[in-house]
């Protein structure tokens, strides 16, 4: 275990606290109607995205060690089970056994911070059926919102091409434990720091920070209050310069920023929080640059994402480094993915349904990805577990163990998953990069297919079930479902 | 105390657990600064939105008794002064006195459940600056998201007319303390029922859940997953019937649910995750209707919000019932509020900022709402705190103490906050339940207007202000910034 990443985990779910209950009713009733079953067969469940949000290309698996400390946590406590007997959902024999359920079962997933496609398993789960129906709904929520996050974050590096971000997602995160997950993914796609104390505390990163208007507006005036917080700041200073008006203030700023360093201090930047970032970027280093004040950087906030990121980036605007939260905690131009958690086997036969929209691919699997002599990923694809490697290139899988027989394996460290994941954004194709759509207004699409074996086994198993279940043969059941490639 | 209200609070946040590093760094920074430059007046803060995002005619407050609750846990303990110090942002001492910082100050706030607008405070806090300060992302963070889900929830419920509605948020939740937040504010606003049984439990209200694909497909066939489910569910018993074809899987529920009515049991309903819900529940109520099933309700889910729930009610699609989840939890169409809170005072001095498209206004308020006389909502009036209650008409004030030196005061019980909340949605003029916008695209607007004493002290201020900051006039300056009435 490292210091940095379990932390969290142990700071906000106390060792002791069982997270069993944490469940859809529906899961519980069914692993009590399972048990009555006697059902003890082996299930594979696969965890995966259906399809992309609009505008998204990729997404960045995150998640993954927040969802394996959860299952080690199966299981409640004897006030737990006669809570869930007095639903009358649950016989109390049951909801007994239930409660003692601890899971057993073998795990493999998508380490966190690689980009995955839709389709692609990010975690399949091995185990008991009771072990792995009651992990669905902790899995899923652990994986979901930290997957999210990621990639918009992953999109706001890339729009910033360099320059520093930093978090500011608290305050309009969904919770506590949700600010956490922000920094995380956020640090976890490259950006610089956290104004999050707290999270930057519990993960081991740097938490950086500046001043707000409350500061000023508390000061007689403006020149008063960066007087006070020069005299009172410890650290890099920064102003803020927008409260009453942006370039009055840098005004301020620069005679400040002349007599410090008349006596050997520096104010290391002006931050930026409302208007027009651009014109007022460009002014305001003109005027920083004219009054000699070159080293003084610019950093912007105020309601950034990619988009505006990018938008000042390809502008040109002379901005150093940004701000974003509210639009990355919350995800805001995409905030749900289509994440679902499939029974694929089940006693060693194939599983899958064939709900309109939501057909799922069965059987246990890996998910092979193709790089060429540069190192650039070229196509993935997903094939059934028990397949040979493909031959004829430089394909590694994706799929790793991460908990054997209950017992979690080595955990990388959060800064080797953020190195990693600098260098497999490095190698995606670059319009996958790409912030805004293309002129057609479409997202690029990286190509993922499936392997012969699993594509036939599938169709099979589709022709199989539907003769089953007594529905007539379809067009469709002779064709796989993952269409790109 | 209410049991219900407090418990999720103290499974989450042991009561030793401070909470006080749970703050952007630069409210940690400030604050050492107004220590270090004897700033002890005392400072009001407002907590409001600034708009409404596109699509929404009211707001649901929420979030309230958390953000209290988080208030009493105000600094931190020696381990967590030493990190702070360790950032080199905070002097030694200085993060010892933050670490003993405790709120004693007055916080007067909204209800949880009532229906607010923009620019009114839903919250403020009177306390010494340093206190204040250190509570803002706290708070912010606390109410933020409730009131975000509270409102979408609430749209649902308008939609629904009278259906139950039942939350599915867990699995796509952003966190497990998120998913409890769902819950409660599904239920403030008027859900039957959660499908999440730690939330249920903590909260002390209904759980409820059917059952999911994995255990039709674990079963020989749906016919046998259908008997096995009857024999082994507990409950009302649901059938889910899309896994492989919805009217396929009817007729094996029909055959059933007859089978069963000879032996005195019945088939509650049937559930569909999948397809057009609209011709799917026609023809699965018709075919159980001619199956003399008339009792057998349908349930349907999948991706639904307060969009697919108008369409479908609207269009008589005969569905008894609906399980929302996954758009509610992320609120998917307005995943952002734009909420902020403001200095508005300190040491008795109004304060304001005059950043674009970010003024405040000035001094502590109130926020009066008209009703006419058979009770309905007219209109709302943002006064001065200070000014005496509007005369000629049946004026409420919305904001109320709920803290005072420190100690809260009476909590409302949940089940109470839920019972005024359906109350007053049903004053709401009826166009601003509307969940589709009007012809021109736009949602209702409710008249808001702001007292003349109010305005006027505003206008004054920023006439001041940018005299003391040696700016123009400017036009604005003559005008108040609400500008609906």
């Amino acid at each position: 275990m490292t210091s940095t990443d379990c932390a969290r985990v142990s700071t906000s779910e106390p060792a002791e606290l069982r997270l069993g209950l944490v469940a859809d009713l529906y899961e519980l009733t069914m692993a009590a109607s399972y048990h009555r079953l006697g059902m003890q067969g082996r299930a594979t469940f696969s965890l995966f995205v259906r399809k992309l949000p609009a505008h998204r290309s990729f997404l960045v698996a995150a998640g993954l060690d927040g969802a394996l400390a959860r299952l080690e946590r199966l299981g409640f406590d004897d006030e737990g089970a006669a809570y869930l007997a007095s639903t009358g959902h649950v016989r109390p024999e049951e909801a007994a056994v239930l409660a003692r359920t601890r899971f057993t079962g073998d795990v493999r997933a998508v380490r966190e911070g690689r980009v995955v496609f839709p389709d692609e398993p990010l975690v399949e789960v091995d185990a008991p059926i009771v072990e792995a129906q009651l992990a669905e709904s902790l899995i899923l929520n652990a994986l979901h919102y930290p997957t999210l996050v990621a990639t918009k974050a992953a999109r706001c590096v890339a729009a910033a091409r360099g320059r520093p971000l930093v978090d500011f997602g608290l305050r309009r995160a969904p919770g506590i434990d949700a600010s956490a997950d922000v920094a995380r993914s956020c640090w976890l796609a490259g950006f610089a720091s956290t104004s999050n104390v707290d999270a930057a505390r519990r993960l081991g990163i740097p938490a950086s920070g500046t001043v707000a208007h409350a500061f000023i507006e508390a000061m007689p005036d403006e020149r008063a209050a960066f007087e006070a917080w020069s005299r009172a700041a410890v650290g890099p200073l920064t102003l803020l310069v927008d409260t009453y008006d942006t370039l009055n203030g840098t005004r301020a700023a620069i005679e400040l920023a002349q007599r410090l360093r008349g006596e050997g201090r520096a104010v290391a930047a002006v931050r930026l929080d409302s208007g027009d970032l651009d014109a007022l970027s460009r002014a305001v280093r003109q005027r920083l640059d004219e009054a000699g004040l070159r080293y003084v950087r610019i950093f912007a906030s105020g309601g950034l994402d990619e988009y505006s990121v990018d938008r000042l980036v390809r502008a040109g605007a002379p901005i150093d480094g940004f701000g974003v939260g509210t639009r990355v905690g919350m995800s805001s131009d995409a905030p749900v993915l289509d994440m679902a958690y499939k029974l694929v086997e089940y006693a060693g036969a194939p599983c899958l349904k064939l709900s309109t929209s939501k057909v799922t691919l069965v059987g246990p699997k890996q998910v092979w990805r193709l790089r060429d002599a540069g190192g650039r990923f070229i196509a993935d694809r997903i094939a059934a577990r028990d397949e040979p490697a493909p031959t004829s290139g430089d394909w590694e899988p994706l799929l790793e163990p991460v908990v054997s027989q209950g017992r979690r394996l080595e955990r990388p460290r959060l800064a080797e998953l953020r190195a990693a994941h600098a260098a497999e954004i490095a190698c995606l194709p670059p319009e996958l990069r790409a912030i805004e759509p293309d002129a057609a207004g479409a997202a690029a699409i990286y190509p993922v297919s499936l392997s012969s074996v699993l594509a036939e086994r599938h169709r099979a198993a589709v022709r199989a079930t539907r003769r089953r279940e007594g529905l007539e043969p379809r067009p469709a059941d002779g064709r796989a479902t993952v269409r790109r490639s």
